[in-house]
C-alpha cells in the first residue's frame, strides 16, 4: 500500500516532530475529512487536530499552523480557489501539506508536498477514495507518533470494507427504489448521524441533496435532536438516519426509537445490518462513513431517477460567476 | 469580575499544566460555548480545544481528557443528564471541571470544581450570560498559559457590549416587525453565518427556529455555501445571513452578494452595522455572537408575536419520555 511510503515521507518532516493535523476543504471533500478528524478528536493523546472550511481556514488562519504541521487538503477538481489558498498559506507558513485530487494537472499540486491522485468513479474499491486513503494515512501517522496501536485492526478494515460494501449495495437494491417511490415529492429532509458519520450527515444533506437534487435538507446531529430539533418531529417530515456502528450507536437508537414514536416517514440505514460488524469493533466505527456514502449514493441515484433530476445537472455552479 | 478568581483556580489545578480546554453541553448551551472554542482554534499556538455534544462526549470521550485538561460544560437547566455524566466523567478522569448553570440547585453542580450560576432574563447585561462568562474565562486563561496579549482590548469590548447591544435593539425594533410581517407564513429558512458566529447560526436554527417556533430551518456555514448549498437558492427561500464583523466577514459578503443577484427573501444582520466596530478590530469578531443572540432574540419573539405562537411552547420537550 502506497500510503506507508507516503507515511514516511510525513515523518522525515520536521525530524518527525508532528504536533497537530489539520484538515481543510470544501463542501464534498470537507466530508471527506471528517472520520479522519473525528479519528484523531478521539484517539489522539497528544497530537491536537482542526477540520475547517478552506475559506475559513485562508482567512483565520489558526496560530498553531507551522512546520510542526501536517496539512491535508482536498479538492476533487483540484481547482477550487479557496482550497489552493489554503494549501499555499499552509505550506508557507512551515506545514507539510498533502494535497488529493482527481485531477493530475490542478493547481493545488503546486502547493503540496504531498501529491496523491485518487481513483474515483469505481464505487467496488472504495479504499482508493480520498476518505478511505486520509483515515489509512491519518491512522498509520498517529501510530508512528504516539503508538496508536490498532493498525492491524485497520489495516483488516481495510481488507474488509470494499466486500462489504458491495454486498451492502446488492442488498439495498429494492428498498432504495421504495425509498424514491414513497419520497419523491418531498421538499424537505432531514438528515441524522452521529460519531464518524457525522461528516456524511452534514454532506448527504449538502451535496447529495442541496447540490445535487436542488431539494432542502438540514443535518441534525443525533444527540443534539433532543436539545431542540426534535420539536418539528411530526408524522409528515422524512427522516433519513444514518444508524451507526460503534459507541455513539445509542445516540442513534434513542433518536429512531422517538421517531417511530411520533414520526412516520423515517428512513434508517443501519451499518450493522448492512454488515459492517465484520469488522473489528475496536476501530468499525471509524468506517462507517464509507460504508454510508457507497449506499447513500444508491439512495440518491435512485431519487434522481423517479424525480426524473439528474444528479449532475446545476444552475450556479460552474455557470455563473461567484 | 469575579472571572479573574475563576482564571487563578484555574492556574492552580495541576500546578497549572493545562494542555487542554474543552466544551460540553447539549442545544443552546453548546451553542454559547462555540465562541470560546473558536477563539481558542483560531488564537492558541499550543493550547488544544474541542466542542462536543454531550452525549458525544460521554460515549467517545477524547483520550486527551485528564488532569491536565479543563472541561467546560453547561446547562441552563443543571439537570440536562448528558451535560451532568459528562462533567463526571470528566471529573473522574481528573480534569478541572467548570459548571455552568442557571439553577443554584443544579445537579451539575456535583461535579463542578468551579460554580458558576449565571443570571438570565436581563437582556441588558450579556456580560453576565454564560457566553460572555465563558469567553472572558478562556481568554484570560490562555493569556496566563502563552501570553495571548489583548486583554486590554478583551476588557475594554465587555466593557462596551452591553451599550453597544441596548443600542442595536432600539436600532431593530422596525425591522424585526417588518421581518415578521414579511416571514410569518414560511415555513422553512436558511440561516448562514460564519467564524465566531457559526454556532449562532446553527443555534438560531435549532433552539429559536425548530424548537421554539416549530418551523423547519437548516444552519449553513457562509463558507461552504458555494460548494453545494447555494444551488437550492431561489426567489422564494428566505435566507437570514449574519454579516459578522472581522476576518470572516469577506465569506459572509460573498454569499449576500449572490443572495441578492439569485434570491429575493434576504434577511441581513449587519454587526458593523449594528455599531459593533466601536470595540477594537483585533477582539471585535469574538464579540459577534453576543451581539447577534440579542437581536436575533428580538426577529424570534417579533415571529412568534404574529404567529402566535408562543417561545415558550413544547410539545415533547420536558413533556414526553425521550
Amino acid at each position: 500500500m502506497e500510503n506507508k511510503a507516503i507515511v514516511k515521507n510525513i515523518m522525515k518532516h520536521n525530524n518527525g516532530k508532528i504536533s497537530n493535523i489539520y484538515f481543510t476543504a470544501c463542501g464534498g471533500s470537507l466530508v471527506d475529512m471528517y472520520p479522519s478528524y473525528y479519528f484523531l478528536q478521539s484517539e489522539a493523546e497528544k497530537v491536537s487536530t482542526g477540520w475547517y472550511t478552506a475559506n475559513e481556514f485562508v482567512h483565520v488562519t489558526p496560530k498553531k499552523i507551522g512546520p510542526h504541521s501536517i496539512v491535508f487538503v482536498c479538492s476533487h477538481s483540484g481547482n477550487t480557489p479557496e482550497a489552493v489558498e489554503a494549501a499555499k498559506i499552509a505550506q508557507e507558513k512551515g506545514a507539510f501539506t498533502i494535497g488529493l485530487t482527481f485531477n493530475p494537472k490542478a493547481e493545488l499540486l503546486k502547493y503540496s508536498d504531498e501529491k496523491i491522485i485518487y481513483e474515483w468513479g469505481n464505487e467496488d474499491e472504495v479504499v482508493n477514495n480520498p476518505m478511505a486513503i486520509m483515515l489509512d494515512i491519518t491512522s498509520q501517522t498517529l501510530d508512528e507518533l504516539e503508538g496508536y496501536g490498532k493498525l492491524s485492526e485497520f489495516a483488516d478494515g481495510f481488507k474488509r470494507i470494499d466486500t462489504i460494501v458491495t454486498n451492502a449495495l446488492a442488498q439495498v437494491q429494492d428498498r432504495t427504489k421504495e425509498f424514491a417511490k414513497k419520497y419523491q415529492n418531498e421538499p424537505m429532509f432531514y438528515i441524522l448521524g452521529s460519531g464518524a458519520s457525522f461528516g456524511h450527515t452534514y454532506g448527504f444533506a449538502i451535496c447529495s441533496l442541496m447540490e445535487m437534487q436542488w431539494l432542502d435538507a438540514s443535518p441534525i446531529h443525533s444527540g443534539e435532536y433532543f436539545h431542540g430539533p426534535f420539536e418539528v418531529t411530526d408524522k409528515d417530515k422524512p427522516y433519513i438516519v444514518m444508524e451507526s456502528i460503534g459507541r455513539t450507536r445509542p445516540l442513534d437508537e434513542r433518536a429512531i426509537k422517538f421517531l417511530k414514536k411520533y414520526g412516520n416517514k423515517i428512513e434508517i440505514v443501519d451499518a450493522k445490518e448492512l454488515g459492517l460488524d465484520l469488522i473489528d469493533s475496536s476501530v468499525a466505527e471509524y468506517f462507517n462513513p464509507i460504508l454510508f456514502y457507497s449506499v447513500l449514493c444508491e439512495y440518491r441515484a435512485k431519487l434522481a431517477d423517479l424525480r426524473n433530476h439528474s444528479l449532475d445537472v446545476r444552475r450556479y455552479m460552474g455557470k455563473v460567476e461567484y
